[in-house]
């Protein structure tokens, strides 16, 4: 450690005390890698604040003496956007021990929770009053929600709930210089001035620190049902998705494309995995609609559960009409596991067909299927043989388009990735759609984003990022 | 006019064509004044561009010659935020003529208008292609869709489907210096960098001029119930619209409070208007629950219609556990108008009632009721005999909290304005709530504005309107 920095770590000592300072490379090293392994940095220390009083300390001396931050929640990012660069005149700021639940308003129906708070245990706090906290993806249990806030995650159910902005109503940020941003309120209509809280969401940690949160909590679902259609191709898909939202009110909280190549590969590594239905078409979908009506639970008077007999009809009306070629609805929950198997286990048996090509694009519904035919047939003309394991989020626009080397496995797989890349991008810009839905730009996406992104949109950053940074302290060499 | 202002003038008609630049008084009277007649300015003219191309060069221009620019839309909004100040060397820019409904996609569900849209024809657009534009309030007829956009718009229906934000996948602006920021996506996930399209929503025309939108469209309700329930106070009316949101999954449309001091007034005024219920207490609701569902408009095999069982069945338990002391549904539609009927006289007969202080704010849920009395309390000791008539869209947290004078009339009254400024601006601050639920800042609470906002988040708007706009050209005197 070279001399001059001993001065600011006897300061960082006095704000947050020793014991949560880290200075030792050992105990650095996991905070300076992420967790996928694909980016690593350098950094004085991590400093682990408790409070946001703290966290104001810290920015205040990072301000004083020119001190980059990079904050970091869980670590579960995708995009390298809470690892320090190579520099060392940095700190990580981890908001771990921040991690008050400061209050459960059931009246109001919000939680308001500190940075450092682990997703799951939001959720759990609100479950325990009887609410939902809906925000959920695979890293529930490690990822913190300032993370989540600060990429702007996404995950499951966000068709029927919104992503991590839509959710919440007021946050707390710390600036680079110290300054307490207070925005923490739980109003759902409030027109004075700017949206700011917008603006700090999903900015990654690039122009404050978000230290607090106040978020949307709905009631519970009571009852669930469970779908699986062979579709005749996306477009009716699509039909049969807004259909599904018309006669559920708006309670679909899957809906998910299935492409056969998928089905087949996860069929090839879990042979025992049954089939929802006997003839797989090039596309099928999986379907789910949730209910928090008190009724939805009680069969009728034939015997039928409500949200059943909702989801077949609309199946049958869709068969009838030539959209879906079979069907099948989870009459228990044995038939429900069965039907959500195959895609549960996707992603591993994508891992175990090789190294794959991965995105997470969102493309407008109306171009959706002709932008699946061209990329599959630019990424073969790339490389004969590439496995296309296009998947996902249908309902939301969001597939997370992976091309799967082929059967016969190649070594030069990885020197293909810079014209996957120049594909994708050219073909994600042609049908207007976006090279990050949910996972965000970090350092991993920041060249793309940047030779994509309208060149007046990146000016109109740049600028509030020099407003509110002058000096680029913030997570620097991040988004803009 | 000065002479210098004739190169400005010849090079608007070059952009525009002189048919759509007015300079004569008369013409331009109506564009300088708000039509509650609250405001009034000057202007060198006003200038009607048809595309952005028009717009982005008078932005230029304007930058060129320092001309400040006031937009304007249907010119309806409430706080004078689109009426030019005493200063003469500005230009009103009214978006009248821009009225293309650039794309209806039937498959994205959504519709891409110009920024001179009337609201009303939008929602016509929609229903044509058999889908909702749900954004609804009185001004339909008149206002324009980039008003509803920089004043983030709120209305009827934003329990159900959110504020104008919340309706807006994507927009066009033009900023100061004429370069045009396009953000126009049809995408439901996109995290490229910062939010820019919430900060121009709602930033009242000072950070740029919108001038195109893409909005989300929805199926449209096949059936609606609408009850009415007498209530023990708030906090059960809280309790029933947190059963009433259960019970029908998210799909309360309206949830009005009304007190008692308004349905006497209205039938003061109207006295044949009928009670829903016989005994009126202090507080009422007004419940409205739509669904989309096919079947919702089919009676079940008892002959009643799904949706009516529903909200039979909650306000029933809620008069079992004591928090509805007596309830009516309407069975059909001369019912329905007849509950409505009080709602819709409640704007008239406030009038006919004298004069009224007018507020738009919103409190957060758990604090209405200590909110309301106490309000009622201190207005009280301010002008005793003064009539409280807080009602409106209790499920948004939005109450338009009103005094009316008392019975006996005061020509002193409005000299009270200033004392009743105060105690709403404490009250709402103690209570955590917004002193602008829905109708923005513009001229009319600007002061108020500035001395209730955190100071940090006035100094960070601040910041980002000097980066976008250094020379306060974009209608200055209106929010920061």
């Amino acid at each position: 450690m070279p001399l001059d920095q001993t001065p600011i770590i006897d300061a960082l000592i006095q704000i947050v005390g020793e014991a949560n300072l880290i200075q030792n490379e050992q105990d650095k090293a996991r905070y300076l890698m992420d967790w996928r392994k694909q980016y690593n940095g350098n950094s004085m220390a991590v400093v682990k604040p408790a409070t946001t009083a703290e966290v104001s300390a810290i920015l205040k001396l990072a301000d004083e003496q020119n001190i980059a931050i990079i904050p970091q929640g869980g670590n579960t990012g995708l995009c390298g956007g809470a690892t320090p660069d190579q520099g060392e005149h940095n700190l990580v700021i981890s908001t771990e021990r921040m991690k008050t639940i400061r209050e459960v308003d059931t009246s109001s129906q919000t939680i308001t929770v500190e940075a450092g708070c682990i997703l799951d245990h939001i959720k759990s706090a609100a479950d325990e009053h009887g609410l939902l906290f809906p925000l959920d993806l695979g890293a529930r249990g490690t990822c913190q929600i300032g993370g989540n806030l600060s990429t702007n995650a996404g995950g499951l159910n966000v068709i029927r709930y919104g992503n991590t902005r839509e959710l919440t109503l007021g946050i707390e940020v710390v600036l680079m210089g110290g300054k307490v941003l207070s925005l923490l309120s739980k109003l759902k209509k409030d027109n004075t001035g700017y949206d700011l809280k917008d603006l700090f969401i999903g900015a990654e940690g690039t122009l404050g620190v978000i230290t607090a949160a106040t978020l949307k909590l709905f009631p519970k679902p009571i009852a669930t049902t469970t779908g699986f259609a062979a579709m005749r191709d996306i477009d009716a898909a699509i039909s049969l998705l807004h259909r599904c939202q018309a006669a559920s009110g708006g309670n679909v909280i899957a809906f998910e494309l299935m492409p056969k190549t998928i089905i087949e590969n996860v069929r090839h590594f879990y042979p025992d995995t049954p089939l929802p239905i006997s003839d797989i078409p090039r596309f099928s979908a999986l379907i789910e609609i949730a209910s928090t009506a008190e009724d939805s639970g009680t069969p009728d008077h034939e015997g039928t559960m409500p949200l059943e007999k909702n989801l077949t009809e609309v199946l049958a009306k869709a068969i009838e009409d030539g959209l879906v070629l079979d069907a099948t609805i989870a009459r228990n929950l044995t038939q429900r596991n069965t039907i959500w198997q195959i895609r549960e286990l996707t992603p591993e048996s994508e891992i175990k067909a090789g190294k794959a090509y991965k995105s997470d694009i969102s493309i407008p519904l109306k171009h959706m299927s002709a932008f699946y035919d061209e990329a599959e047939k630019a990424a073969t003309a790339i490389m004969p043989g590439i496995r296309i394991f296009g998947f996902g989020h249908l309902g939301d626009g969001n597939l997370h388009y992976n091309l799967s080397e082929p059967q016969e496995k190649r070594s030069d797989f990885l020197e293909y990735y810079p014209a996957f890349d120049e594909m994708m991008k050219t073909l994600v810009m042609k049908y207007e759609g976006s090279i990050s839905a949910e996972h965000g730009i970090g350092q991993k996406k920041r060249d793309v984003f940047i030779s994509t992104k309208d060149p007046v949109a990146l000016e109109v950053m740049r600028s509030i990022k020099v407003a509110l940074d002058p000096k680029h302290l913030m997570n620097p060499g991040k988004v803009v």
